[in-house]
């Protein structure tokens, strides 16, 4: 057996009364019978723990109307009961035994919709069968009915943000004022994950240390290459706190930097720095990934930039709003999402900045405050 | 930005390759035109490496008729590369820019199929979105094609299944040679997370602490509780080694038990007992339910079982065969799964013992080592 994950991002009950009532009336205006929620960062936003994706079917069913009730495994039901606590008295608890039939229930739950739609990241194998036992009904993926809540933080939530924010700067300087050269990767990485633990992380959840010709990809995974002399490094780190999340990029350089890599991270400062003084209401994400691409573009590294601008953060790492150019959609008070241009050139050398920025009514606040100037690094 | 997992379930190129071409081959058996792997244990299972399940499309395209193809966003190629070493000479490798449509990429090297089939723990939203694409191809779960591979371990997979059992048998042993009393259910998870990783795992998975009534509930989080004199304390641990999963339980009791909790264990050591003895090829997975059922119910506990007997593993902790009443598959040699009956009483105690089993042609091997017998500790 396997067990479920620590509470981490509980609220007050009345918190997610009000975030269960808030997924109903969003399934209402979007035309939605009900909403399917399966284990998922969905599920801990709107119940307040996070349940494991398993095998065994958990459902929360969201009705447009009406109350909402879970449908899960009967030795799943104590636990429940024990992380909901007074919640428990809002919903109708349907536990079913191992040889039971879990998608009848959740049919039986909403009847003959015309439209349901299931969590984002359901597993196929669940949604197919749902889908089949609901036939004739259209199925559509509730994100969009979902991210309408949660892309919209809460003074609270921001303070979560801030605090993980705050504890992934203060990784950040310590290892940026370490000797890195001379180390691998891998113990660079396994440092940082030490660092993000000690400064009040829940959880490490990533330490990109990419060297070298390492740091012309992106998503590289610190392997056993040795730092040296003439390396840049992306650094890129998060974890959560309080379950919520916290990601910044900074680039280092061990020695000084020949005039190519300092022309190309100007560049970049200023690409990132414009995009977050850009961030306001009404500004559509798709602008705020333009201002950055343009510096960059216009400098000549264009081709060099082969990754959006920056995605929505809370209790996931990557959630909306994404900040690419096929969204168009306005940026309203209350978002959170990272601002990460970076440029790479193949073989070479690579450069990322990220911070995480909240939409205020009176525009982008950075989370993150530690400097984006170049680390220069033994 | 997050990173993938670091390569941990490696095998030769060659290993992969053959992979592959039986996933490719099971496609074909199954009447399906393709598999459609999105990062999952499949894909880490096929391809040798781990990538992360995100929102940004990464898909493999096995068909039953030709040739592999991977579509993968562009920042991520350079990470698959290196990872796939020269199996990348095998995959077409087709790299989708941040406005690109991955949908429409897969789509066309699908055609247009009459059947495919998806990983099963696909995110519903690509599910349904490849669904709409290909329609009116029918779309299954491709579950069963996976797993006819899976389920069936090498000897390879076998030490390494074999190499996690014993790390976490060393740190059982160790635990429960501690003094347990006095201290709180997290302190003692923390400390088996710790001795799992002493132990040689790569990873500590999980580390259930249920004590006293918590017991009672068979996926408990360990929780601020302390431990007391006369507690009954379900320890349920595990991580991974090379990819390959542990997973083992015993139960300790503070202090000599009531005769009560002895007569309930004696049952529960004898229920193991004999299903451990009842595998070898050919026997369905729901006859080794019965076997354990049948004596927990004579015995007169058989409401307080309220889970099947087993799961499968492997690369993941839960993975088929399934043990368990609905389950007529038989047997058959180089299955590994968990033989783990459980009594629960609630609101007083619990008690599981759990074993991995591999069915080999001359019965079961169990391949955990320490004593199934009740662990009184202090």
């Amino acid at each position: 057996m396997t067990n479920a994950s620590p509470t981490s991002a509980r609220f007050a009950s009345s918190v997610h009364r009000q975030r269960l009532a808030r997924a109903s009336k969003a399934a209402s205006e979007q035309g939605l019978d009900a909403l399917l929620i399966t284990p998922s960062p969905d599920y801990a936003y709107l119940l307040g723990y996070r349940a494991p994706a398993m095998e065994r079917l958990t459902c929360l069913v969201v009705p447009a109307d009406g109350d909402a009730s879970l449908v899960l495994p009967r030795l799943e039901e104590p636990l429940a009961r024990h992380e909901l606590g007074d919640l428990a008295d809002d919903l109708e608890i349907i536990a079913w035994d191992e040889t039971g039939d879990p998608i009848r229930l959740v049919q039986t739950l909403v009847g003959s919709p015309l439209r349901v739609a299931v969590q984002d990241q359901m597993w196929a194998r669940f949604a197919l069968r749902l889908r089949a036992a609901l036939d004739p009904a259209e199925m559509v993926a509730a994100g969009h009915a979902m991210s309408a809540l949660r892309a919209i933080k809460t003074p609270d939530e921001i303070d979560r943000l801030r605090s993980a924010a705050s504890a992934a700067d203060t990784a950040m300087l310590a290892i940026t004022g370490e000797r890195l050269s001379g180390r691998t990767e891998q113990e660079v990485s396994g440092r940082i994950r030490e660092l993000l633990i000690d400064a009040g992380h829940d959880e490490a959840g990533f330490a990109i240390v990419a060297s070298g010709p390492n740091s012309a990809s992106p998503h590289h995974v610190a392997d056993d290459r040795r730092i040296e002399a003439g390396d840049s490094i992306v650094l890129d780190i998060g974890g959560t706190v309080g379950g919520y999340a916290s990601d910044t990029s900074r680039t280092a350089f061990v020695g000084e930097p020949p005039a190519e890599f300092a022309a190309l991270f100007a560049v970049l400062v200023e690409a990132q720095r414009a995009a977050c003084e850009a961030v306001r209401p009404g500004v559509p994400a798709a602008s705020i990934d333009a201002v950055a691409r343009d510096i960059i573009s216009e400098a000549g590294y264009g081709d060099a930039f082969i990754h959006r601008t920056g995605h929505g953060i809370g209790m996931e790492t990557h959630e909306d709003p994404y900040i690419v150019s096929s969204n168009p959609e306005p940026l309203v008070a209350g978002n959170a999402f990272s601002i990460e241009p970076g440029i790479y050139i193949p073989d070479t050398w690579g450069a990322r900045i990220e911070d995480i920025v909240i939409c205020t009514e009176s525009g982008g606040e950075r989370l993150n405050t530690t400097s984006t100037e170049l680390n220069i690094v033994e």
